[in-house]
C-alpha cells in the first residue's frame, strides 16, 4: 500500500450533506479516496467521517491550499476536521514505571517500524528501564514521585511533553495518579492501558480483584484518561480465559500478552486516525 | 466415547493422601479411570478431584456397595463426595420470562440429545412461551409474578421443583428476584446467565449500560445464583466485540448468541459434575 | 435505528471520482447518508462502496425515479450497483439434508424476527425435517436423490427456487454436491456452510480429518458455492478451541454452535448487502 | 505458588492399574500431589498422566532414589515416564533467520524470567540479529547455508545443540529445510513455528497464499518438527480475524503476534511437561 497518502477525518453535528461537503472537495482537489467510513449516531444526532486519500501524483500536495479551502466549507457544518499525512511520525511520549512488557512491547514496533512513531522520551518514575531506554537511543527521565513532590515533578512531566512536542502520551504500565489539571491539559492525547476489562476492576490490582471474585475471563482496557480513575473514554479492549488454577501471580502473567497486544492497537489507532473522543466515549473506525 | 462410565467427585481440606484414597479405592474395586483432574488450592488449601471411571464389565456394577466401601475412606478425609452415573438423565427444571432464546436453545439441545437431561417443567411468568413448551411436550406453568403474590407464586415454584425432583433450576433469562429463601435452599443448584461480564454491570438493562459506557466487549455470565442479584460464583463467561455502531438494540441481539452458549456450557459442566463450589467461587474442571 | 432506510451499493474499477459520483448524487437527492463504507482495492485496483441512507421524509421515496436517475452516472464509471429498501424481506430457500442445527438456528432467528427474511420453502433429500418446517408453517420439499434421478431432481429444485423468486439459497448442511449448471445459475446467491477452516479439510467428514490431523483448532466456513466443491469465495469464518479429548464425536458437536453462528452472520451479512463478489473472493463491510 | 515442586509424566498403553501405580508410589513417598491431570485415549488405548508433586519436607528430596523405586513399577505398565523439577532450567537453542518478532518475544520472556529457561545459543543463517544476542550476552553463532554447504552448516548446527546440551530446538521462523537427519534426532524436542493454520498454507509465504484464497481468519500453528515440511504434530495453534482490507503486507503485520503467543505458549507447555507426543499428534494437559 504506497503510503503517500492523507487522513482528513472531520465530526460536526449531523445533518444533510456532511458526507458531500468532504467528497465534493476532495473530488475538486483531484484527491483519490483509498478508504472512507463515516457514521452519523442517531441517538447523539453526531457525524463522523475518516477518508484516506491520495492527493494528484502529478504536482507536490500544498496541504496549505487544501486545509484552506476546505476550512470555509467544514466551518458551515460547525466541523471539527484535521488532515493529517500518512507518513507524519507524531512524537509519542512514553510513560512506565517498573513493568515494562507494554514499554517493551511497544519498542519493538517502533524499532521494526511496526509502529511508526518518534519516541522522544520515556518518563519513569523508577530508575529501572534506563538500559532498555539507551538500547534504543531514546532520553529517559527519572523523575521519581513521593507526596511531597508530585506537583514540582508533574511539572517537569509537562515540561518534558511540551519540549518534544508530543502529540501523545502513552501511560505505559504508569502506576501514578495524574492531577486533574494534567488530566485536562492531556485531554484526548494521553492513553493508558488498564488491566482490567472496565468498568470492572477499577483502581488498585485488578487481577487480585479479579481472583477474588473468581472470574473466567480476565481483560485489559486502553483508554483515553480523564479525570475519573480508570473511567476514560475506551478505545479497545481485549480479553483471555482463565479458570481457577491462576492464582493473582498467574492472571498477572497471563494477562501481560494481552495488556500489549491492546495498548498498542489503541496506540496503532490513534495514530492512524481512526479515533474520534465525542461526549465521553469513542467511535473507532477499525481496518 | 462409551457412557457406561461413572463420575466420582469428592472435595475436601487439602492433605496428604487426598488423591491416593480414591485412586487405590478405584483400582481396588477393579474400575478403569477413563479421565482424572485435580487441584489442590494453595491459597485457601483445599483439595477437588474428579474421575470418570467405567467399573468392571464381568458384572452390574453395585452402586450402592461402592458407596458403602469408599464413605469410610472418605470420612477419613472430611470429604464432600459424589457418585453419578454418566447415563443419569437430571431433572432439569427451567425458568423464563418472556426472552426465548436461551429456553429455545437449551431446548433444542434436550430434544437432540446433545443435552442429556428431562426437562419435567418450564416455568413462566409469563404465557407467551407456552407453545414452545408443548411443542417439547413439556407442560409449561404459568405464574405471573406482581407485588401482592410475590410469595405465593414463589411457594408454587418450590412445589414445582419439590415435585419435579429437579437437580438443577436453571433461569433462562427469568427476568424476576428470587427471595433469600429459596436462594438458600436452591444453593449449588440453580444456574442463572446474567447478559453482562461480571461484575461490570450488575442488575437492570446490563447492554444499556454497556452502551452508556461505551465498552468495546460485551459478555455474558453463568453463575450459580445466591441472595446478592448477579453476584454468585461465576461458572463460565463469553464474550464479543463490539463497537460504536452498537446502539442498546444491537448489543442485545449481538448478546443473544454468547448469552445461549455461555448458559448451556455451564448447565453442561454442572450435570458433567466438572463444576465445584466452594468458598463464593468455583472450581471448573473443563475438558 | 429507524429501518426506512436503503442500501445503495456499488463496485467498478477504481478511478478518480467513484465515491464522489455515488455521494453526490445522493446529496442532489436529499438523502440522508447514516453510514457509509469504500474500500479501493490497490492490488486488483477495484472500488468498493456501501451507503446506507435514508430518503427525504417530505414524500414517499421514488426508488424507480432515483435508479432512473442514478443509472447514467453509474454508467460512466462502469458501476455494478444495486438499491435495496432495507424493509425489504428477501426470499430465502434453505436446503438441507438430516443435520438440522443450522436450520433450527435459521428458524429461530427467522420466527423472532431476528433475520428479516421470508422462508418459502425448505428442500431436503430427507424427510427427517418436516415436522419442524411445519411447525414454522414453511413448505417442506423432500426431493431424495440417489444416482439415478439426481438430473430430475435438481430440475426440481430449481423449479421451487425459481417459483418462490429465490433471492438467496442456504445451504443448511445439505450434503448433496450440486451440478456445475446449478452452481452457476445460483452464482452469488447461494451460500454454504462448511464445517472446517477452509481451504483445511475440504470435502467429506472434515471433524474427522482434524481429529486425524490433531489440530487444536476447529472451525466453520460460509462462502458462496461455486463448481470447485468447498472452494466458493469465503465470507465469514469462525473458530473453537479443542484438545486431545476431542473425539471425531466431540468435534460435531463443539463445531454445531460455530457452524450455526457462521452461517447467520453470512447470511445476515448477504441481505443487508454487505458482501461483494469480485475475482473469486468478497469484500465484506462489517457493521 | 510454591516451585519447589515436581512433575511426574508418563504415558503407556491403557490397562487397569495405570493411575494407581503412579499415584500409590507418591503416596507411598510421601509426595504431595499439587495438581494431577490423566487422559486414558479411548481410540488408540493409550494412558497419559502429569502429576506435579512437592517432595516432604522433612528431608532433601533424593530424586535417584525415587526413580529406582519407581522404576519397576513404570516397567510393569511399559511405561514411558520423566521426572523433572520444576525449578530446573531447561537449555533452550533457539534457532532464527532475519524475521526477529519471535526471538524477541521469547528473549523478552527470558530476561524477565516469565519463561524459566537458559538460552546458551542462537543459530542464524543471517547476521542481522547479533546485536539482540549480545544485548542478552547469549552467544550467536551465524551459519550462512547455500546449496554447496548445506550438510556441513547442519553438522555445525547439531554440534552446537550437542554442546549446549539442549533440552529443547525452537525455530523461531528459521526459514531453512532441516534434513530428514537432524529432523529424525531432534524429534520430540524441535518446536518450529510455522505462519498458518495447519493444514491450510503448508509451505513457503502462507500469508500471500491466505490474500490469495481470501480467508476471514489467519493463524499459527506451533508444532515439532518431523520430515514432513510443516507436518508435524501440532501442539497449539493461535488466531485472527482479518478482511479484505489486508493486503498479504497487513496479514504478515497482523500475524506477528499470534505467531509469537503461539510459539510461546508451545515452549511454555513443553518445558512444563505438559506435552505428550503419540502417534503423530499431541495430548498436551494445559492448566
Amino acid at each position: 500500500m504506497p503510503k503517500d497518502t492523507y487522513y482528513l477525518t472531520a465530526h460536526c453535528p449531523g445533518s444533510l450533506g456532511t458526507v458531500d461537503v468532504v467528497t465534493r472537495y476532495l473530488r475538486e482537489q483531484g484527491c483519490y479516496v483509498v478508504e472512507m467510513q463515516t457514521f452519523d449516531d442517531v441517538l447523539s444526532r453526531h457525524f463522523f467521517i475518516r477518508a484516506e486519500f491520495r492527493p494528484p501524483a502529478e504536482q507536490p500536495f500544498d496541504e496549505a491550499a487544501f486545509r484552506q479551502g476546505f476550512a470555509p466549507r467544514a466551518d458551515g457544518f460547525a466541523m471539527d476536521w484535521q488532515l493529517t499525512a500518512s507518513h507524519y511520525r507524531p512524537n509519542v511520549v512514553i510513560m512506565v514505571s517498573r513493568l515494562d512488557h507494554c514499554l517493551n512491547d511497544l519498542l519493538y514496533r517502533y524499532r521494526t517500524g511496526q509502529l511508526a512513531v518518534e519516541i522522544p522520551a520515556i518518563i519513569s518514575n523508577h530508575p529501572d528501564l534506563q538500559r532498555l531506554a539507551d538500547w534504543h537511543h531514546i532520553p529517559y527521565y527519572h523523575l521519581p514521585v513521593d507526596d511531597n513532590n508530585r506537583a514540582e515533578q508533574e511539572a517537569q512531566v509537562l515540561g518534558i511533553i511540551q519540549e518534544c512536542e508530543a502529540d501523545l502520551v502513552v501511560l505505559a504500565r504508569y502506576m501514578q495518579v495524574l492531577s486533574p489539571e494534567l488530566c485536562a491539559r492531556l485531554n484526548g492525547r494521553a492513553i493508558n492501558i488498564h488491566h482490567s476489562l472496565l468498568p470492572g476492576f477499577r483502581g488498585a490490582k485488578p487481577y487480585h480483584q479479579a481472583y477474588d471474585k473468581g472470574v473466567k475471563l480476565v481483560g485489559a482496557t486502553a483508554h483515553y484518561i480523564n479525570n475519573d480513575l480508570d473511567e476514560g473514554p475506551i478505545i479497545t479492549q481485549g480479553v483471555e480465559v482463565v479458570d481457577h488454577s491462576h492464582y493473582p501471580e498467574q492472571l498477572i502473567a497471563k494477562g501481560k500478552d494481552i495488556e500489549c497486544i491492546t495498548l498498542a492497537r489503541a496506540v496503532q489507532y490513534h495514530i492512524e486516525q481512526r479515533v474520534f473522543l465525542h461526549n465521553g466515549k469513542t467511535v473507532v473506525f477499525t481496518s
